[in-house]
């Protein structure tokens, strides 16, 4: 061949090679440990991808989902959309000290969780409809926003957006470089996230499933808006995450993410069917660099969960000893 | 150049020449008559498409929603997942006549349409019950396929799959090969219309939206199911389509079809926003090639949306002048 057919060739090259292909020539996973976590997802991976393998699917049923809280990014010691409803009341109450008339508005704008816990449900719901409705789904999103921007975690000190897992977010790329579609299911709310999700994850909004609150359609002044209702709509949490993927994507994911038993019902959804079905924890056991709980935690209580893998076929993960690091680099 | 390198790089060629440049080669709108509907497809496709054009929209912005009955296939004399619940309850009173004790159910096995529009949304919600739910989601879809593979259209005698709008598959198609993601957001079924959406229009079951019974997640002798529950989750129809719009996507849709006034808020929320945005109106003004109906039509009612159509730069797609052909020729 002349040297600029040689030369063609290998940029073309460069153009066709799918992405897949180009992402398995170096390791995909560096953040990762060599270790049984890792070897099986990669395992998984190919097996699914290879064409003409016994265990092959086609990418358009390659559906992989992640709970978020504790499975992406941390959750201890509360979740950040706790510390998000708890800084939104304290403004609230700042701006309007006669909200402080509602109990769990006021321990919240106290920070005093205990008196917050002691409402139970009525108190959650009284802070969610002072904190998370009554405005427009962009307004909502435009607070979240400017609370991302400047909140700080109490302990790590470091923005909440930056406490993502530096493993995972490797994990979801080398997914969608392998034909993937990669959903967060979250027993969170789906309007907070998908603020987050893009950026964060590489996740669309219409990739991100969750709790919500209803919402209601509105004409103001000849301007739509959907306005957030102070009612709850959906726990996208335990035996309703089954039932949000099956609503909202309606196919059976082949692959399963979590960290608590309240992704229990996802991951046995998730594997308890035919064909090569990958279902994995991540266990949070590394107080050095994270956090170290499991059965005796409010807040992404793992037990079951931990109980079952191994009769289940779940990999555990263990943030110790399969991650190399554990968050992203500052930036 | 070389006679080889000339050849590899019309191969190459081949390859790398984006979907979009090539669907604009030839006609993408075959069955549609040349006229200001299909004109302003095209206009719209083309602004939106062109980079550095002042209407550039990013391809994951790009969401185009459908609305499916009237819009993507017929809906006279009654809508088809009417005619599936009624031949499903003339099938299950047929199987155990004590059945026909429920007046809904009786007057459905007896296709006496009357007499069911006379129990009200009482009636519905009863055949709804005994006709899509106390099923698990496995054999819904099962029931649902034996269904369509055999039934016919009462008048046009011909399978209802073979209903569809070959025009509206071809601008599917053609936004598809544009970047646009469509959906379908439709006032029937979810898990009826997921049966049949990738094969009738290429549309996968996570990008259908519909109206939904409840389900609940089981384990059933250690297999774990989804139940579909005799209670009404959500009417996915007028105001509701925005709504289940912003939940389902989270992102406001550039480009809307529909043909009634059930669609009008979805066509308002989508169009109503500052940028490039398309709505449109399919009006079935056709009583040779399909039907010709609108304000006085119980089903498919068309008045509001076509009375507010010029005002809001809606266009009215007219079966009998825009279209050269209605549906596919037979296989």
């Amino acid at each position: 061949m002349s040297k600029r057919l040689i030369l063609l060739a290998l940029l073309v090259a460069a153009w066709v090679v799918p992405p897949a292909a180009r992402a398995q020539a170096a390791d995909p996973l560096p953040s990762w440990n060599d270790g049984p976590a890792k070897a099986r997802i990669l395992a998984f991976v190919r097996s699914v991808t290879e064409p003409g393998g016994k265990d092959f699917v086609p990418p358009a049923e390659r559906i992989a989902v992640f709970d978020n809280d504790g499975t992406l990014w941390s959750e201890q010691p509360i979740y950040f959309q706790l510390a998000f409803a708890i800084d939104r009341a304290k403004a609230l109450v700042a701006k309007n000290p006669a909200l402080a008339k509602q109990p769990a508005l006021k321990a919240a704008a106290a920070g005093d969780l205990k008196a917050l816990a002691a409402r139970g449900e009525r108190g959650l719901a009284e802070l969610v409809a002072a904190t998370h409705a009554n405005v427009t789904s962009d307004e909502f999103a435009r607070i979240v926003r400017e609370w991302v921007a400047t909140a700080q975690h109490p302990t790590l000190k470091r923005p909440y957006t930056s406490l993502t897992f530096q493993p995972m977010r490797e994990l979801l790329d080398y997914l969608r470089a392998n034909g993937f579609k990669t959903y967060i299911v979250s027993g969170g709310g789906i309007e907070f996230l998908r603020v987050l999700s893009e950026e964060l994850y590489g996740v669309p909004p219409e990739q991100v499933i969750g709790s919500s609150i209803e919402t209601k359609y509105e004409v103001r002044k000849g301007v739509p808006v959907i306005v957030r209702l102070p009612q709850i709509d959906f726990i996208d949490d335990k035996a309703g995450k089954p039932v949000a993927i099956h609503k909202f994507i309606g196919r059976r994911p082949i692959a399963a993410f979590g960290n608590s038993d309240g992704d229990f019902e996802m991951l046995e959804w998730t594997t308890a069917a035919p064909g090569p079905r990958l279902g994995a924890i991540v266990r949070h056991d590394d107080a050095a660099r994270e956090f170290a709980y499991d059965r005796a935690s409010p807040v992404g209580t793992l037990s079951r969960a931990l109980d079952e893998a191994p009769r289940r076929g779940w990999t555990v993960i263990s943030i110790r000893d399969d991650w190399r690091t554990v968050f992203p680099a500052a930036r």
